[in-house]
């Protein structure tokens, strides 16, 4: 036994060293900065050039002038070509359930919008006209507001899906003023007084990044729309990647020869690159897995920004501002040990440099549990991307029951329709409380290894949690000498090789054993409790933000609403944009009509279902394309069974049963 | 809007007429009882007339003479009939895997057992011998406990197994001295100073009870004993209920007529019933589950009277020292609303009471979620044996897929027998740790409920959370509506109906609601998210008694200890005490030896499959009863694929071969 006064005593020798060096960095670096200028109070108020209001009163109606320019010339267009027909000139944002379209601008724009809406929640004038609001109305204002940002950056996305050189330039135009204007604000008045000098220039470094994305993007479109006119004039929009799905699942594959003996380092390997997103050829993530994935990355950052500015610049402000005063009452409280707790404020300049030190102990320690809660959560999101296009593959070849737990039927519902809208929204928000909740989990774990065990091994001091187990040990050697017995029993005393497998013997024994050491095996039973509920609510705190995994047991999977929402969603996805189906409608719509007034428009290219019916007639055209048509819809139908209902009438059944089996490469 | 001081005004209206009435039921209740007597301290110090350690001094020699008595009989009567035949004298405590001892018997015995640690554990003398033990030797002392309790009490257990008329008679001599022992001790001083007067008394209820069930059961079994000798010799002990279970599952089923249209009311009955267990026919829960739920039943009691004897005297004993000085403290720190925050002492008779009502408060929440836990635990613990008994059932008809996720060997292995060892054990520790989270949980959601939403209520002050909520509901009607409108939009106007399902349509409207909707949907999902934590939390806090349900997803079951526990304990079970292969043996046992010198005893019945070796002779008695046994034979290797490399060299190929489909009743 170490004498615990002599310990105490050689603990401080060990911290003076210590406090002697340069480890309290902080005081070598930051010591002519006058304490108050961490205020935010000092920051100067700032005035942009062009101000909030006047940014938004102008370009409000610019938008929306372009919205009905767009839109007219979009009804020109049908009125040209046919007349009105069904196209009501209202501008799509975007198709959701088409594979191609362009993925980065569509998600950059979501980023501008999500990012606008984190700015805005604890903005205190949401709504940029109304200048000076009442915390009362602000509640309205801000429900407004929620509502204004998607329509004020509608024309950004609006512009590249009409497909039309017009749109582009427009679109480089709206972009361009955009970027300017934030870039601008943002150079005139970096600091602010909200929360944290920087806070404000900080949480708008992702609106900036998607605005300089957008402005790149909208001009290259623009000069491909000039150079690539007429490859893609003869071309529906979109093909391409059906096409090459199609060419590789026909592909012949090489049968892979799996050696049975699969080594340790290898099947590491297989586990670490089930972590890691690597783009597949031949499959494309469908655009709402990237929306959600880009939207959840942003949300992750301003959370993580947020709980930054939040805490690190206070308690270095405490830390900075902390007096002997304090100290003495933190002694006398018993927080910080001193040799002489009676000591007057004069002499007590190494209890404040201990203070100092637990201070900036907690401050490395809230860093270190952010930074890994955000890798944490950024690898499970790129790990849901990876199971996202596992279960997509599985649903795409009907195998339902490899994703689901049950049998389900693949066909679009209102609750599926409506979570299918929502999914997006799901994967951001849980992305944030994720994030959250292992932020809280992981800063109490590193306090409480910090100050139980690396503090009083450094110092000398506190060292209850040591004397606890110094206590203890003949209770924890008598559970592990339990549990190591129990084993090598079984191993070389209840257990007998017999011809193939091991049989049970010494029966009488085994009863003996098991009856004289069941007090013993409820205190292991104690142990693997608090274990059990460590490793449920770390696992659950992980995958939080994971909708691909259900939190709850495998009987009642469908209660957590998250997973209800992912399930819905493949629903729809799989059912609505199967990309072998999407291939053999652009198949139809390519039959080069022989009378010339088919009445096919790329721009009908995502009402492909709904043309499926006239098509009939194309088909007679010539033998081979009707066979290769026939084949597509035979293909389709047998990887889509929801169809079937709708095409009863036109598939002739022979046909259908003759391709039951897997068509070869045609 | 309601001004706030006339609603103050008007709560404390109310709560005059509230404080006149007989609302403060304890005051009259128990006004003459002076404040002191509720102290520990002031408890006589009693000694019993059997002092503890006399009783133990006497007992534990008295045990290990009747010990050795009847492993000396046990000798004898393998001596008498042949020579050393492998009984080594020692006695068995039970057989674990035969499912007819007698279970209650054995059950009061682990009940006793397990009182007699939870006891121990608080106990400042764990050892009866060593009469005041230093802190430091405790530990030591405790850990000795855990072994001598098993010792102490093995004898009991022990005089039935050997199924002998002495064994019952000393049996029901050792039962009877200890329960008059404890009934004695525990009249002689019925109170304790140990955390609560009545806490010792109630917590040796258990022991009193199952030691009671012991004493009435030897002399039943004595009695038996002499009156069905002559019966019972012919027929070897436990056959019955292998039997019955043979005759159950041949049985003709009658198929029952299932209608297609299962009423609400009787999925809900169904749903009820599959919580509450009710014996079946023909099926009897194996011996280790009736001792796990028996004594986390224990568990649980013992549990609840800790956190119950823990609080609640305490908590009255504040209320009724609560002065009015201790008042204005509670006023000034604002936990307590007052008229006049600037009063003296002297005039504070109404925040005294509401002082006394809001611990008085506490006081119901803790006792309704600790009722409200143990009423949690114990359903779910009957749900468990349903469970239990429904994969038992599974696993004898060869559903392996049924009960484990993916296909297993039932074969034992050194895990699987460490954990069949400790599986009893680790039921009891987290039913314990169950009942614990749940009382934590269930006690801040009641507390938070009660001061948030009732009180307030009653008394009008404190009405924070109505306050937020009637602050923020523009934007609880925001979210209701935007969710209500998403689903009305996607019943009538995105979907509809084909020729046998729904089909999308509008896409270009989906697609901009889905756009203009995003940020609402995010917020819609922060509270989605917020459910499911608090919905996973909830489950897993009312489960984790359940070995039965893995806490964690599907895929990573096997990390949940309890769930791996319960695992390999199915695996052995299932393999070592298959009903029907335990029937085969016994019906091989009966067959009458033509010579007489089979070597067979009732006694060897536990080490059943090693006997079915030399039975091979037998077979060739009678032509029916090789049938019969061949049968028999067929169906378990059937049943119980885990016995075929043991059987391989006696059964020849045809006739397994030829019984592969069902074999009809013989």
């Amino acid at each position: 036994m170490v004498n615990d006064s002599s310990l105490a005593a050689h603990g401080s020798l060990a911290y003076d060293d210590f406090a002697s060096s340069d480890w309290y960095m902080y005081e070598s670096m930051e010591p002519e900065m006058p304490q108050d200028d961490k205020f935010p109070s000092v920051i100067p108020a700032c005035d942009p050039t062009i101000p909030n209001h006047l940014y938004h009163t102008c370009m409000a109606p610019i938008s929306l002038a372009v919205l009905i320019v767009l839109s007219l010339l979009v009804k020109r267009k049908s009125l040209y070509k046919c007349c009105w027909n069904g196209a009501p000139g209202l501008l799509s944002p975007v198709n959701f359930l088409e594979a191609e379209g362009h993925q980065g601008l569509v998600a950059a724009v979501f980023g501008i919008l999500f990012s606008s809406v984190c700015v805005l929640v604890l903005d205190t004038d949401p709504l940029p006209f109304i200048a000076s609001s009442s915390p009362r109305s602000r509640e309205y204002w801000k429900i407004m507001a929620l509502l204004y940002y998607p329509a004020f950056y509608y024309p950004l996305i609006a512009c590249a899906t009409i497909r039309h050189r017009a749109g582009y330039f427009v679109g480089c135009l709206l972009s361009w003023c955009h970027c300017v204007v934030h870039i601008w604000q943002k150079v005139d008045c970096p600091q602010s007084s909200k929360i944290y000098r920087y806070y404000s220039l900080l949480s708008y470094v992702p609106i900036i990044l998607c605005l300089i994305v957008l402005s790149i993007w909208y001009p290259v479109l623009l000069v491909r729309s000039f150079t690539q006119e007429k490859q893609t004039a003869r071309e529906v929009v979109g093909n391409g990647y059906y096409n090459e799905y199609l060419k590789t699942i026909l592909a012949k594959r090489t049968p892979k020869r799996s050696s049975r003996k699969v080594s340790l380092l290898s099947r590491a390997q297989m586990y670490l690159r089930s972590y890691i997103y690597t783009p597949q050829e031949g499959f494309q993530v469908p655009l709402k897995l990237v929306l959600s994935v880009t939207t959840a990355v942003i949300a992750v950052y301003q959370m993580a920004l947020l709980l930054l500015v939040v805490f690190v610049p206070n308690i270095q402000i405490v830390r900075a501002g902390m007096t002997k005063e304090i100290t003495v009452l933190l002694v006398q409280f018993g927080v910080v040990p001193s040799e002489n707790p009676g000591s007057v404020p004069g002499d007590m300049e190494r209890e404040l440099n201990t203070v100092r030190h637990y201070l900036w102990s907690l401050e490395v320690c809230y860093v270190c549990s952010l930074v890994l809660s955000c890798l944490l959560t950024f690898s499970m999101l790129m790990r849901s991307l990876v199971m996202h296009r596992a279960n997509l593959k599985a649903l795409y070849r009907g195998a339902v029951l490899d994703v689901f737990c049950r049998a389900q039927m693949l066909c679009p519902s209102q609750q599926a329709l409506v979570c299918w809208m929502s999914f997006a929204s799901f994967q951001t928000a849980f992305a944030c409380l994720g994030l959250l909740t292992q932020q809280v989990i992981f800063f109490v774990c590193t306090v409480g290894f910090t100050f139980l065990v690396v503090i009083p091994l450094q110092s000398g001091t506190n060292m209850h949690l040591f004397k606890i187990l110094e206590n203890m040990w003949p209770f924890w050697l008598t559970l592990v000498l339990a549990v190591v017995m129990q084993n090598l029993l079984a191993h070389f005393y209840f257990l007998e090789k017999h011809h193939l497998q091991k049989e049970l013997t010494n029966r009488r024994a085994l009863c003996i054993v098991t009856y004289l050491l069941f007090p013993i095996n409820v205190l292991v039973g104690v142990l693997a409790g608090v274990w059990r509920m460590f490793i449920s609510a770390l696992y659950n705190a992980v995958h939080f933000c994971q909708l691909d995994l259900s939190l709850l047991n495998r009987g009642v999977e469908a209660f957590d609403p998250g997973y209800r929402t992912y399930c819905h969603y493949l629903k729809i996805e799989v059912s609505q944009s199967h990309p072998v189906m999407k291939a053999f409608c652009f198949l139809l719509l390519q039959v080069p009509g022989p009378e010339g007034q088919t009445g096919l428009k790329p721009t009908d290219v995502e009402e492909g279902i709904q043309l499926m019916q006239p098509v009939k007639g194309l088909l007679k055209a010539s033998k081979s394309k009707q066979m290769r048509a026939r084949w597509g819809l035979a293909y389709t139908l047998l990887n889509n069974p929801s169809l079937l209902a709708c095409r009863k009438t036109v598939l002739s059944d022979p046909t259908a049963n003759g391709t039951q089996s897997r068509p070869a490469k045609p």
